[in-house]
């Protein structure tokens, strides 16, 4: 039986978890990437180094994150929270959300470092969605 | 560094795994979910009970399938499969879509079964998606 998730529990399986599925529409397709990103309660926090999702969001901000757990076919829980893009420029913003990303991925680090030091790397992008709507359900037993 | 998967590659990892996220435009809006899926080389076979991505991709037919085997941030494979939504309502094509399904997600077969007797259920849509895309990309190791 497939139930919906409520508004608490689809926000704590945002917060807990750490990869998703960005899907954003290029060129009139859907198109969907798995992103890490850090979710503080209103916005996701993500970045990326500039490309076709990039392009696609500045040109249709609407956008959606898809962030599941699943154990098997019978037991899993998905939430879909929508939002619009925003591209964080200023710098003191993307310093602040860069650290966010960082602390929660130690591991991306180096990527941000390499790119301080090669100065023909694209600098990556700092980004947020900005959620205005949060869906989840599930099946099967609780976790 | 990312890296492009070759054709090989990406059709490998689509008929390896199980577990996809399908991408479509609900309402304007992109639209993910997590499903199961068989990859047959040009096809991927899919069932769902009525529903928003039904609806949706009743009426915007192009669609995406992505997948991927991620390890963690600095390893992982991620494959975009574009391809046309088409239900599947010829009942022997129907059945035999399903029988490939059941084949490999053994554990689904309740849920129909269930559906069987109980006549007041929804019936079960059975689709595929024809694909007519694939791209892949990577970082990090072999697996």
């Amino acid at each position: 039986m497939i139930k919906a998730l409520d508004q608490n529990q689809s926000r704590e399986l945002l917060r807990r978890e750490r990869i998703g599925r960005l899907g954003c529409i290029s060129e009139g397709v859907p198109y969907v990437v798995p992103v890490n990103y850090v979710f503080d309660g209103e916005c996701a926090c993500l970045h990326s180094l500039p490309g076709q999702k990039i392009e696609a969001m500045r040109s249709e901000p609407r956008v959606c994150l898809q962030v599941d757990e699943i154990e098997d076919e019978l037991n899993w829980k998905s939430v879909l929270a929508y939002g619009i893009y925003e591209e964080i420029t200023n710098q003191h913003e993307r310093a602040e959300a860069l650290n966010h990303l960082l602390a929660r991925f130690s591991r991306l680090t180096p990527v941000e470092s390499f790119i301080a030091v090669d100065a023909t790397a694209p600098a990556p992008i700092v980004f947020r969605i900005r959620i205005n709507r949060i869906t989840g359900i599930c099946e099967g037993g609780e976790r």
